[in-house]
């Protein structure tokens, strides 16, 4: 990438562009909110945000298992028929994360003292988070602390973290408590209603406590969502000669104390064991005992196991997903970080929601959107499978609240919600939540995908046939044909949410279509297991017409689609360049939704996700034309965008693309990483690079591929899962190599020629250069896709 | 109108078909809300509800000053820029109303002892209502009570009540206890937000108190709006032999005791005296001082003074606006209860807003809104000039926050509020509130009409082309034309509240360039004042061009006009005959939004105000398609039907919708009286008589007419002012008599025949049965017009 693009580097941490580790030399406060999110450790059934050891300072606090959140009420000041009456919040639960250090009875702060070394690590072959520091305490005592924690991959209810102080210049006497506490931070909620405040401060109702051994368990209940959560603690301690371990325990309030007295050089090494469990069904009692169990084990194997497993969970990982860019090293350490955050949120989730922000962070309150199966599960069936089907059947679990939501809605089959922790839609704001119904689509979308992906057709069987019928119904119910047989879905969102409640949008029509379409097909493959849901061929028969006739807007005389009825016949957007970002904290949205402006990728959304819908003439002169129109205030846009740049040989574009989503959250591009990570952003790096720049087709008959590389990059390597074989896949600006590493032969699509792929043999061809048939697009002023450093 | 067409009585109380008279004749504590609010008493500035002189029992209880309004936090569980931050709520004021009567120290209460009789007249004529009761007490005490109470027309800050009692069987010892209470009522709304209930709680905060004679004065301001309301009382007492009279005041109670020994037949009076004055800048002082003022004069003048005002101003009134219809005493009764709550709405308003329920009930919050323009300034400007002139003073005052809210928009010119009571936007729905931008042109449109309708052009000098000059800004804003030229409306929401936020709404179209016109040439008769406001030649030829340029949908197919692009290839409404109404209460907005189904006149208004842009098969074929879908969930609809189905021949049905509309409150067919009489509703019947019936054109070079009756009318005469001239119109079905009855010779255009009618000189044509060109139009299932008994 030329240096003249290159902004100037954003007012962020820096964590430094190493391949496999993130690296925060020294510590900043101004950042601490930010780096909390990005040293976040998860296995998507438990996350602990990077917050010191000592629990002070901190940005935003935070402890979260997937799926555990509580009610507080939604205020409307005018209510509608329909309106979802209470919220959902992802809670902050007990924080088990704290090791309070005293040095000759001063507390370790960082804000006291002298901070000589401050060094934090995220290492993502590791899995771990380390923290090496040397302070002086006011009173002139110098220690160093070395704490390393991690979530564990191989155990899902299990955390740890070694921590361990080191006399370094004479004796001291250190005390360590290390703790459980429960209602301790405020809650980080957005909403200025003092019932939601009320509803979501010390959501923890005291259950049981126990105390036991070296450590305690506490077991509470949130009020009114009524689910049960076990936190336990266990203690392993080293120290030379004499030294005392105290635990003792409150309702909100667990405490280990360990006291001794280190002369120079001597060190103390506390393994502190942390297990989670949470339900809304089990008793307390056998929460508490899941919880002992895995104390249990995990303290009897030893923190050494746990790291090995650890290791050895993130190599698998790594030998089936990992991505090699040569000549753009933050893009290498970026595409890392992406994998790693993708799988921390999706690994364990098993049977629980992936939120938006994984557990990074309780923005967006924890909810998970159409963002995870449109831009997570892609990268998960392509490099962790399982989790992918987890997330699915996760989803598939909420028919029943999609299915009841149907019939408040006066619709059939299941309206899937737009966002939510337990399935039952609680979006507030129904124009860019209810309407934007593409979400069902996206789902049927995704499970198609997953089954072409991994040719597993047990998925189907067991949940996704179902899944697909009933979005079929729902689509039958919102679209309808016109007295000429043209099939339209009016009033509807699609994902660009300043042009919303709109007639035709194609992304959605076409999207429709596909689950239409897919559905008769699964139905076919299936047709006792469709019987059994009470398909007819008159149902079959009518959903095969709408997908056949499904109305696509196209305005002949400019020769480009339009994103829905009329838009392109819409007054334009005065792209002024004082214009400030995000459009809708400075506009109203009758201005943005009546206008030519796009907040993110809708028709070029659509022209990525079903390329087969539009011929090379097309995609060329749309992405002209949307490109002049969208200003990318979502994050769910820049990867998409790469996509179809790359496609249309506009590579250097794709790269800048690539760069903006990659860097989101490690460069704070949208100001607000402090609130967790955004995870479609990072799985959106993966795609743009493997279907970008890679060329990999989202679905067709067989895996199909015509790499390109930008000029910025001189050699993209990407492994992958296909079908149940290893994949690896590497390009130069000459030639493509593809590489069976695992696994049987795989028949490819490469660049259009079909080509054998024998495990051991690579199969090579040229690279042949993408020629664009339109100079490179146009952004909005000051809305280039944004390169750091 | 054929006995089979009418429905079952509605559950209502009972009040007569005496033409000049409401008469309640028992009393039923059921009704008590509703009657309260047809039994409301105002001025336009002062309006006290028909709550019972004891105060208790009571269904709302209300006192309320035209603008005075407290705000309150509009809380939103997603916000977005530009929504409202604060609400305003009309605010039940220090109630005046109260005269409370113990017998031998027991309380009169109609809940005990025996009630012989009791019995409410509302005189429509003397402007007074009487209540005439006959009450047992629990210890066997006989006595009468009969209490008037008027609120002065002649005396704008003005109310009295007379209260006598008369010992019927023996003697008694009566006292009557005379009260000022402030901040005793719960308020009236529908908020479930308890900071909405905090900040309408108790919302006067006392400034000082006066006890002065017989009586005192209280005066309070709001805690946010800061606004200082001063009530007023004094009193007059006859009563036989000795009797004492004290009075006391505290910060929110002013009261004056009577106690009398009254022998058989004897009889108490007591006058009471009430003033009210309320500011935003004048000091308590000068408020006291005003009321003061007030309670001196008309004490010194005397009830029989007040009522013999109350009675002339009335009959000034009826000599220029009585209504009679021979054949149908509902209707006959309902449209002189119309007529004198529009007047009662608005005849002392003066500088202070209309609210949707005049000063009847706290409904809406007590808000204005287009309502007002439309349906309620055209009889004020047909029969009561002045106060059609003043309230469109009130709304030219608000052009400075209608200009801040269009620049908060990002719109030039002045958006006016959708619902306001000072003059800024509350609304805090905007797809149904700010989005429906045609208020801006509705406005317009009443300047124009009470020009063309009053012939004074100083309104037009002094504001109102200043008006028309920034709605004409807006326009431009809102509007823009294609790469063809066409001139369109985006994303706005026309009448028609079930189809929202769509793009070329007709009516807001065809609305909007004639506001664009009646600019251009409001400015070429005045081109001073017009380069005053800075509007160049390009300006106005824009404006021009727009209107030359309107796009206008039409369905070729169908031959009819489409509400708004593609209406009518919307999915239909499955209109089932079990459907529940409103059906805002029983489907999402998703569904009514993409559907054809209409919640009031749209297209059918716009045939309504602009009838020269339809020609009569237009009318036809539009009427028969949208009768068929619209529900009528509004009670801003009927009226406006009621005209068009006159105008196109369907006389019994135009009659049937007038009934519906006449009897909205009177039978509170809408189930919501109790918050408020429907003011709109109340106008659009006067405007269905003499636009529907009378075939008056609501604007044209003359006063042009065409009357034609249903056959369940045998016999209607309407008077109305014509710039300055005063005229009679008398049409049976075989004859049309126009007279002028004062001011000079008038030009008519009287069924296409032009006409000279001087004064003393009628002219009598025969009147054109008007012949339907279609069949008469269907309703849905079970929304055929409601007629009641």
């Amino acid at each position: 990438m030329s240096e003249s693009l290159v902004d100037e580097p954003p007012d962020t941490a820096d964590l430094g562009t190493e391949p496999w580790v993130l690296r925060e030399a020294t510590l900043d406060l101004a950042y601490l909110a930010q780096t909390e999110s990005l040293f976040a450790l998860s296995n998507g059934f438990l996350g602990l945000r990077g917050n010191l050891d000592e629990g002070e300072p901190s940005g935003v606090t935070g402890t979260y298992l997937a799926g555990f959140f509580e009610h507080h009420p939604l205020p409307y000041p005018e209510g509608g028929y329909g309106y979802p009456e209470a919220g959902q919040q992802l809670v902050d639960v007990t924080d088990g994360k704290i090791v309070r250090l005293l040095v000759d009875d001063e507390p370790f702060d960082v804000r006291t003292g002298r901070l000589e070394r401050h060094e934090r690590v995220l290492d993502l072959r590791a899995g771990t988070l380390t923290r090496d520091v040397v302070w002086v305490s006011p009173g002139g005592r110098r220690v160093g602390i070395t704490a390393t924690r991690l979530v564990s991959f191989a155990r899902r209810t299990s955390a740890a973290v070694r921590y361990e102080v080191c006399a370094l210049d004479g004796p001291v006497r250190v005390v360590v408590q290390s703790e459980l506490v429960a209602n301790d931070s405020p809650p980080d909620v957005e909403s200025d209603d003092p019932r939601v405040a009320e509803a979501l401060s010390s959501p923890l109702e005291p259950v049981t406590q126990e105390q036991r051994g070296h450590g305690a368990t506490l077991v509470h209940r949130t009020r009114s969502s009524e689910l049960v959560v076990a936190c336990g603690a266990d203690h392993q301690v080293e120290a030379p000669g004499d030294h005392a371990v105290e635990s003792e325990v409150q309702q909100d309030l667990a405490r280990t104390t360990v006291v001794a007295h280190l002369g120079s050089g001597e060190q103390l090494t506390l393994i502190k064991h942390l297990a989670y469990a949470w339900s809304d069904d089990a008793s307390p009692a056998s929460l508490r005992d899941v919880v002992a169990a895995s104390l249990t084990s995990a303290r009897s194997d030893g923190w050494q196991t746990l790291v090995a497993e650890q290791r050895a969970y993130l190599a698998d990982f790594w030998r089936d997903a990992d991505v090699e860019i040569d000549g753009d090293a933050p893009l290498q350490q970026a595409v890392r970080f992406c994998l790693f955050q993708v799988l921390q949120a999706g690994a364990r989730a098993q049977g629980r929601p992936i939120g938006a922000k994984g557990l990074t962070g309780s923005g967006y309150n924890g909810h998970t959107f159409w963002d995870i199966e449109g831009f997570v599960l892609p990268v998960l069936a392509a490099t962790r499978p399982e989790a992918a089907a987890a997330a699915l059947r996760w989803r598939a679990s909420t028919l029943d609240k999609a299915r009841a939501r149907a019939k408040t809605l006066r619709l059939a089959g299941a309206a899937f919600p737009w966002r939510t922790i337990d399935g039952s839609e609680t979006s507030a704001y129904w124009p860019a939540g209810t309407a934007a119904f593409h979400i069902d689509a996206d789902i049927a979308y995704a499970f198609e995908r997953y089954r072409y992906v991994t040719g597993d057709e047990g998925l189907e069987r067991d949940c996704g046939l179902e899944v697909l019928v009933e979005t079929a119904r729902l689509w039958m119910a919102v679209g309808h044909h016109d007295r000429h047989g043209g099939w339209h879905v009016d009033g509807v969102t699609g994902p660009d949410e300043y042009t919303a409640v709109i007639d035709d949008n194609v992304f959605t029509n076409l999207m429709a279509a596909r689950a239409l379409e897919a559905t008769c097909a699964a139905c076919d493959r299936h047709p006792e297991l469709a019987a059994g849901l009470g398909v007819s061929a008159d149902e079959r028969d009518a959903w095969a017409r709408a997908a056949q006739t499904v109305h696509v807007p196209f305005d002949d005389e400019l020769g480009v689609h339009a994103q829905c009825e009329d838009f392109t016949r819409f007054a334009e957007w005065d792209f002024d360049a004082d214009e400030k970002y995000p459009l809708m904290l400075h506009a109203p949205y009758f201005e943005l939704y009546r206008k030519q402006v796009v907040k993110q990728a809708d028709l070029v959304l659509a022209m990525h996700w079903l390329p087969e819908r539009f011929d090379d003439a097309q995609v060329a002169r749309n992405l002209d034309y949307y490109e002049r129109r969208t200003v990318r205030d979502s994050s769910l846009s820049a990867g998409s965008q790469a996509v179809v740049c790359a496609r249309a040989g506009h590579m250097e574009l794709a790269h800048q693309y690539l760069h903006e989503a990659a860097l989101v959250d490690l460069r704070d591009l949208q100001d607000n990483v402090g609130h967790g990570l955004h995870l479609a952003s990072l799985g959106s790096v993966w795609v743009a690079l493997v279907e970008g720049l890679g060329g990999v087709w989202p679905h067709a008959d067989v895996l199909r591929l015509a790499p390109a590389l930008p000029p910025g990059i001189d050699r993209l390597a990407f492994r992958m899962l296909w079908r149940g074989s290893r994949l690896c896949v590497e390009v130069t600006h000459e030639a493509v190599e593809v590489s069976v590493l695992g696994g049987d032969a795989v028949e490819l699509d490469l660049d259009g020629e079909r080509v054998r792929v024998d495990p051991g043999t690579p199969a090579v061809r040229p690279v042949r250069p993408r020629a664009p048939l339109l100079p490179t697009p146009q952004q909005p002023p000051g809305r280039e896709p944004r390169v750091v450093g």
